[in-house]
């Protein structure tokens, strides 16, 4: 019996709305920005820095190096801006979900959750012309073109994920079920999802 | 509108059932073994080598080589056995697919179709122990250890698609939709497919 979904998605295929829409369904909690609240709660970061380190943590960035400066005080003595906010994540995927059916968007939560045989773990996909039509239409247009912002975004999360977990993003082995929405609609995605969970 | 499913999988992992009874449920036409013997026919090769090299030829295989010789006749000349064989079986499958709706289990398929908008491609994989027990329960027991089976398997069959398609075997992105079948009853999966179908 499933009670915990975790939905990982490459940028703009439609994850997030799949999860909430399936949550929503199925009355279970949803966490996503609730995640990023809790972490920033915990730590006293800016949500607007968990939000970004917290998928991108072993990206480059010159924020991630802050703390490991020798003489930084406390429980983050030593260890990485990144390292410190992916173990604070951990442990709050960890306690989110004794409190009742879930659906996690993002955060490695599938590989967090492995070792729980109570998971279901999906894997959302979509080919770059897709996502970057509806990127555009959902988000706006930036300085960056869409593909370049979905291929900066898709590297980080891939890099992100290899990091912590060792293991391939986007690999189907790691899921228990992938889709690709250009071709099997949100509102299907959550119908099969859905029956499977029942 | 969908018209031909391709189904890639892991050793073990139940997709020839699936496949077989897809075909079954939606009346289209089942190619596998068929692929084989046509491939055989047209080439002169034994089934059971066209069986072996057709889905690992990439590997290495001194029978691969044979043909390489400069010297030999015909429109083989300076090509391996191996891509001699993909060559014939690529022409297979899209003769193949144009006499009617079917279901094409391996041989790459998926690459081969990719520039064609009516075909399904699924992907289908579980976890090893799963697999172990699978085939020791159809194949029987032998000398190699069921684990080291089906590395071995899957990892000619993964050197094979990557030699001839550049892409990653199992990549989620290869696939419009992957099943791990350990938690997805085959049964269900056919469901599932029938379902995207109509």
């Amino acid at each position: 019996m499933k009670r915990i979904i975790t939905i990982s998605r490459e940028f703009g295929s439609g994850g997030r709305s799949l999860g909430k829409q399936l949550a929503e369904k199925l009355g279970w909690k949803y966490y996503d920005k609730e995640l990023v609240k809790q972490v920033a709660e915990k730590t006293g970061f800016d949500p607007a820095f968990v939000e970004e380190v917290g998928e991108h943590s072993a990206t480059k960035s010159p924020l991630s190096y802050l703390f490991s400066t020798p003489g930084t005080p406390g429980v983050m003595k030593g260890m990485s801006a990144a390292d410190f906010l992916w173990i604070m994540q951990r442990n709050v995927i960890v306690n989110l979900v004794k409190e009742g059916p879930c659906v996690i968007v993002g955060r490695c939560a599938d590989y967090i959750l492995r070792d729980r045989d109570d998971v279901l773990n999906v894997f959302v996909h979509a080919p770059i012309p897709y996502r970057a039509e509806r990127i555009v239409r959902l988000y706006g247009e930036s300085e960056i073109a869409p593909e370049q912002r979905l291929k900066d975004k898709d590297k980080r999360r891939s890099i992100n994920y290899k990091h912590y977990t060792n293991q391939e993003w986007g690999m189907s082995q790691n899921y228990h079920l992938s889709l690709d929405t250009s071709v099997i609609p949100i509102e299907k995605c959550v119908e099969i999802i859905e029956d499977l969970i029942q």
